[in-house]
């Protein structure tokens, strides 16, 4: 039974249903979102078995197994978001229950690609700090595994000639944490891969990919009145940021707290990653009302993109300033990570910016 | 003979002529420049006996060695910058001997001040990236020297409550080297000024206040034509910088080369400088034209500032790097310092960015 899910060719399963059908004669209701949770199904299983077959254990490596396990992490944050938007017309048991295991999967599912991201961001930027041009022959995050399990060595990481002795130790540092996080990361994938937790998911997965436990009432609910709230949680979001703050160019506020003795520095960061997960979710409904061949809107992808570089400098700032906290490390070294944290904050702010400018430019052409 | 400068009030001096009095009937000449020299030269012989009568060892504590300070050099970069942009007016003998001898004097002049005014701002940032809020009750720039010589202790110096260890040692370790550096400035500047080297200076400019050594075509010399060579000179190295970059907000150049090894990683820093000294040479040549009382030009002043905080900014930044490389510091002081180096060149492209806001408003008002 387990095994269920691993045949997405399965015949009986069919093409995925055209997307946006519903739409003809009315208004977009239960049967379009019925339409997308199959088609994002089928997308989770093709991507499963392609993860499998492109694994090194596999001996087959000509395909990436990151493409696999980007587009397994692509559609199981489109069902949990489809799960949590159109929650009135799905079977409250089944949804409730189903939503934690697809979080628990899509967390565990990224870290490894996150690591691997984080690391390349912060050798660029240590190159870049550096005044030393570099054109990584292959970018880390991309980068497939080596066959021992770990991560494979980019060229980002193996010309250091010129660095300083800081610049270097620094680069190194990172880069033995962030590998070390990059592998354990990706063992824990590999076992929660391997587990009867995802295999349970797998098979609702299965089932979601021609079956969509539905309310009764959902074929006549109209979704645009869902996917409307989705984006005003958005816009109240997006009102209560400090936007004319952002706008201002160097308003140092990024790097206000980066040396404060709080743990936690950086809390303005929270409500600016609360945004980039409502807007994923507002971009998640759109794509349940007019279908993925629908129109894309540049600017919510642009501002999208904006905060997917905010929360990404946010985290590779604050692994600069762990990295720095390891014992024992040289002064040049602990100096570099200083000028290295300082940069990827730098970068936050750029990225507020970059989010205040896409979205006042949506703000004025929206009718 | 050396006293004859001590007497600014002798009433044989007689006020100072009415600046722009030369435009009455044609375009200011000769007599103009000789106008402006004069009254700047009065005010060096009034500054140079306000701090002769407040210094501390004069026991006469009401009045502020330090605008007499200031009002020095001011009075003292104008003579200079006048024999320069008004060279073919002035016998070139008298005029090149004084030029370096004032360069010598307003260098050794301005250090004490440059010391005091770039551990203020060091410490404030250190404060600012804390997240700790300052309002010091008296800048370090402005507090006047101790009785015994050494610098006043400042209100953002003693507060050190709300600072991580890193960065209340990255404080103490700037506290001591700027301040020993401003000691030592203080003690070079109260040298010179008993020195012959000095009074030959203040016998020359008090000779000017009376006297000034024209040419004798000057009288019918129209300045309108150097000054503008003065301006050209500003537009030309303003032409060569790169605006376009710095009018991109967060385009991160500032910082490009903050972990080079090369020991004098910024000389993309000079350009802006040396636009610094020429907007000041275009500004005192239009002080002769139109006199100390003639319009302001909020922009140039404005210009003026961005380019001056580019400077601080830079310097402050080139400190914090050369107080990490301290031997034995600890790696949470060098951390903290790397992050001040980082705030400080993010200050220098903020500076390039008000620059750049600031003159392309000029190029456009400008008919």
């Amino acid at each position: 039974m387990a095994q269920q899910h691993l045949d997405p060719t399965d015949p009986t399963a069919g093409p995925a249903p055209a997307l946006g059908s519903a739409r003809v004669g009315g208004p977009p209701t239960g049967e379009a979102l019925a339409g997308y949770l199959r088609a994002q199904a089928t997308e989770f299983l093709r991507a499963l078995r392609l993860h499998r077959e492109t694994a090194p254990a596999a001996g087959n490596g000509t395909e990436n197994p990151v493409d696999a396990a980007r587009a397994l992490r692509r559609s199981v944050r489109r069902i949990s978001g489809s799960l949590h938007t159109f929650r009135p017309l799905l079977e409250t048991d089944w949804s409730e229950g189903l939503r934690p295991e697809l979080a628990w999967l899509s967390g565990t599912l990224s870290m490894e690609h996150a690591y691997a991201a984080r690391l390349e961001r912060l050798l660029l930027a240590l190159h870049r700090l550096s005044g030393a041009a570099v054109f990584p022959a292959q970018s880390a995050a991309t980068a497939p595994a080596s066959p021992t399990g770990g991560p494979a060595t980019t060229a980002a990481t193996t010309d250091r000639g010129n660095l300083t002795v800081g610049a270097a130790k620094a680069g190194a540092l990172l880069e033995r944490q962030l590998t070390l996080a990059r592998t354990r990361a990706h063992s824990t994938a590999l076992q929660a891969l391997g587990s009867s937790r995802f295999h349970a998911v797998a098979d609702k997965v299965a089932v979601l990919a021609s079956e969509v436990p539905l309310t009764p009432g959902a074929a006549t609910t109209d979704l645009c009145v869902l996917a409307a709230a989705a984006e005003d949680r958005l816009t109240d979001a997006v009102t209560a940021l400090p936007l004319v703050t952002a706008g201002s160019p160097y308003n140092a506020e990024a790097l206000i707290h980066g040396l404060s003795p709080d743990p936690a520095p950086h809390p303005q960061d929270a409500p600016w990653h609360q945004v980039r997960l409502l807007l994923r979710l507002h971009r998640y409904a759109r794509e349940t009302l007019h279908g993925t061949d629908g129109p894309i809107d540049v600017r919510l992808l642009t501002a999208g993109q904006a905060l997917d570089r905010h929360r990404d400098a946010s985290e590779a700032a604050a692994a600069a300033a762990s990295a720095a906290r390891t014992p024992r490390i040289a002064p040049a070294t602990a100096y570099s990570l200083g000028v290295l944290h300082a940069d990827q904050r730098h970068e936050v702010e750029a990225a507020r910016f970059a989010f205040q400018q896409c979205w006042q430019k949506q703000a004025v052409s929206t009718p």
